[in-house]
């Protein structure tokens, strides 16, 4: 383990990040240093706990969990991380429909917030708000500490809005450094990012925009396929166009599951809705037009079912790098004739492939404490040091 | 920080309180000392914790949170203050309609307790019932004590009754002394504690009652103002008097923000339903009368309509003390314009008093921590000196 | 204090058991040398508890709690046993109705394991599916374990099944020993587990079943009664018979409360659906049949109604030994006259034992903590030790 760890501190010090003292919010505003920094103190933070040293840093403080949609394994990835940091999770439930705003976001903001460390917001239902209401929470801490009513400025970490999903894209790519090696290994490997059909609707766009976002920048040769209607938020097109050619990466949109599939290294076959059916899906849920609604999805879902043949099965699978590419999913799967009759992926090859998923499952606990620790310590290796040194150990033995 | 704290811990020891082994019902059923101390303890607290020394006097046990309305500011606070002394907070939820009495409240209050060794309850929706509630699971946790059911007696904390908010009053009065200097500086202050327009209904008594019970304690010259019809409890009006007179202030009702307004050093404009309302609503609300229920609040908005001009705006302002009264919310306030066409308070007034009222939210954890600290330690300025010797760090740094 | 910690240390050290690594679901499962252990362990830690000694063992760590039915009292016991070892309780809330098999539930149990150590579980509506489902679960996080996606294996606490109820019939057991001096003195000794009249339906089996499980297994003279038509599991009847067998104890069943109250040293009377009824019920509610529940609800209650005189009164009493055996219940129980009108005891046998009853629900915390540590811990005694000599306070004087 010390060899290990001391490889990791020995990295960190060469980095100049910019984490401390700063939300996470959306990958793309971090720099690549911040990106390399994140995986390598959740490496450290794993390495610790698998050895049975306890990274408790926090000796009391309140973690606040606010989901406005279900989650059971982002809630508990959180709840596992502000726990191995020593932070008490405390749920702020507010009804999933509510979406409040302005005074009423400031003062609640504020009022949680006095013996508060970290706030971890899911909010992904809305097009076009939950990342706006994640910088209207920080604005709202902001002031807040600016003008003494707070002792710290808690952190907010974004566990899934409209816009993008960073907890899940690098605990992903933690999966992926893992898998190849390094970051370095990442490049020029072919990642097919695509559609897949579910017989469900309104899944979120954040998955596959935080792919396109993230791997892009690590000179991937990025391939986002979709059936014709399901486009993603412009502005993530463009961004992920801007990364892969600075990177030295490509990134390349095509129709068709197969030409994304052929030569691919890594496939992340997933649904979600059309941009478009997410828009007006919004305006319905905001209206409560319950009737719109139910209309709204029996068209998509008519639509999902003229797309059944985009299923990661055995016959697509043979296209990729020696018929062997790595398959990624969020989880849970639309499995075919297991949790659907038909979906996303083949039963055989899920069934193939789910320890891998389990196991890039397992990093996202790890991933959140990285966050958290790197927001709220200057010199994260020193830290880190001194918590290896202290031996303190998880389990008593 | 040392010498602030040794003198608060000089001052403690000059104090003569018998919170021990107690619980925080009602302010006017402890002593000046008492409340004193109440007061020194939390800013010993908050003192520690802004040093990031951890106050934490608990290894393990249970904090249990009962919350018999909605509440997120109170919950907070309560969960902030035990997890600062450490403590894990439990919900007790039995549902919100459920008024258990006699047997199961025993029953249950015992089953509950075994390792755990604070309850905070809330329950303020029922006239007449809720602080009995409290000394009901009071004396279910005598009886377990005294027969050996219970290995040690856990403290009571009141969240809110129908009769008195006391971590809400010492939250204010802690900001009163913050803001003049201390507690003898109230002496002779004039605070209005008025009835404000709202266009909601069924609002609890606690908050004013809680007010004009502790404020006249302390020599202040308290005025209550509210249009006819919105009496509060008859006995608690006796024991303002009672108090005023004791302390040398005063106690006066009138029916005219303007009269409470004029020359006031601090002004509380709340809203409130009218004690006869309460009556008739606790009736409907045991009854499960739901056409009865929609018909009073029918009957109390179209009353409460009568007195939109009961509004504290910049006009009513200009009547205080130099025109600068410090201005007092509980918080959420209606505020005319940002949370209701009409309100308590008038946008630009709240605005310029926004950060007073946030920072006295911020006092109530501390409040909560002292109230549980001075029932569990005998000697609770050497229980704070051993804490500030033992420089345990909240955050590990 | 230490005396007693000393012979307890002593006698666990000649104890050969195979609690270390495994789950705790059946008391039957056990070795003799287990529930020996479990009774000491759980002794030891209330000891230790009581002279403010602190056995947090966990620095941190997640404790899952899933209740597929209401619960405060277990769900307290839990929260109170996890919070004393150091770990936080975290809910796993999937609705009431949802029965998930297969991959659902390999995949979500895998999902929240990464950072916990244990799972403790209610299930016990549906006949047949409650006990399966502890062992899917089991199966699944082996298979996380074993595959590298777990880096420990939580252990599985069975907090209610459809076939035991461990954790009761432990705390009961723990009763017996302290009230009668010794599990030899229980030996001879004759309890009576009877149905009592309720005027509820579709009270779980696992009760009863618990206590003729494990009674049998020290020699006690078991009498098990219930009015015809209220059959437990055939299997768990058996499973009784051999094991009197075996431990030189007798089983027998007799439809007659005054039969089983004859001579006997302590009685358990309580209500509990017949068997046929539970498997009709549990298909209802699998099939959402809401009519066929509510028919079914009203045969059963006019069954029920048929047995009124299946209440344990004074009279009755006087037909135990000396007048004077120990009445046991898990809680709550229907009080004839308190909580319901007629019920499975009169008001003045329950006011006479009242205490011991709440004093027998006072054991269960230590009874699941107990659970946790043997299975987390090889040499338990070593570790009780160690934890006695840190001297750490649970409450800082």
């Amino acid at each position: 383990m010390k060899k290990k760890l001391n490889k990791i501190l020995k990295e960190l010090k060469s980095l100049k990040s910019e984490l401390y003292e700063k939300d996470f919010l959306l990958t793309w505003q971090k720099s690549k240093a911040d990106l390399k920094q994140t995986l390598l103190v959740a490496e450290a933070l794993k390495l610790l706990r698998d050895n049975n040293i306890s990274p408790k840093v926090f000796d009391s403080g309140l973690a606040i969990s606010q989901f406005r949609d279900n989650s059971t394994r982002t809630r508990f990835s959180f709840a596992s991380a502000t726990n191995l940091l020593g932070l008490e999770i405390q749920d702020l439930d507010e009804g999933k429909s509510q979406i409040a705003h302005g005074e009423t976001v400031r003062e609640t903001s504020n009022m949680i917030s006095f013996l508060s460390d970290v706030i971890g917001i899911r909010d992904d239902m809305f097009l076009g708000a939950g990342h706006e209401y994640m910088k209207e929470v920080g604005a709202a801490l902001d002031f807040g500490y600016e003008n003494g009513v707070l002792p710290s400025r808690p952190t907010i970490v974004n566990l899934q809005c409209d816009v993008d999903h960073p907890t899940q894209s690098m605990a992903d790519l933690m999966h992926l450094k893992e898998t190849f090696g390094s970051l370095e290994n990442l490049k020029g490997k072919k990642i097919a990012m695509t559609w897949a059909y579910s017989p469900s609707y309104g899944k979120p766009l954040s998955v596959p925009q935080g792919i396109i976002g993230l791997m892009t920048r690590f000179g991937m040769e990025v391939e986002l396929a979709y059936p014709e209607g399901y486009e993603l938020i412009p502005e993530v097109i463009e961004l992920a166009k801007a990364n892969a050619e600075k990177s030295g990466g490509s990134f390349k949109i095509s129709n068709s599951m197969e030409s994304a599939f052929t030569d691919a290294d890594i496939i992340y076959p997933k649904s979600w809705a059309p941009y478009s059916v997410m828009e007006k899906r919004t305006e319905l849920l905001r209206n409560k037009d319950h009737k719109g609604l139910e209309k709204l999805e029996k068209e998509c879902l008519a639509q999902n079912a003229n797309h059944k043949n985009w299923e990661c099965d055995e016959e697509k699978l043979k296209l990729t790098k020696k018929g062997k590419a790595l398959y990624m999913h969020c989880l849970p799967a639309d499995i075919s004739g297991v949790s659907c009759k038909e979906g996303e992926v083949s039963e055989n090859i899920f069934e193939q492939y789910k320890v891998e998923t389990y196991i890039e499952a397992g990093y996202k606990p790890y991933i959140i404490a990285s966050m958290i620790l790197n927001s709220k310590f200057k010199n994260v290796a020193k830290t880190l040091k001194s918590i290896a040194k202290s031996k303190k150990q998880r389990v008593k033995t």
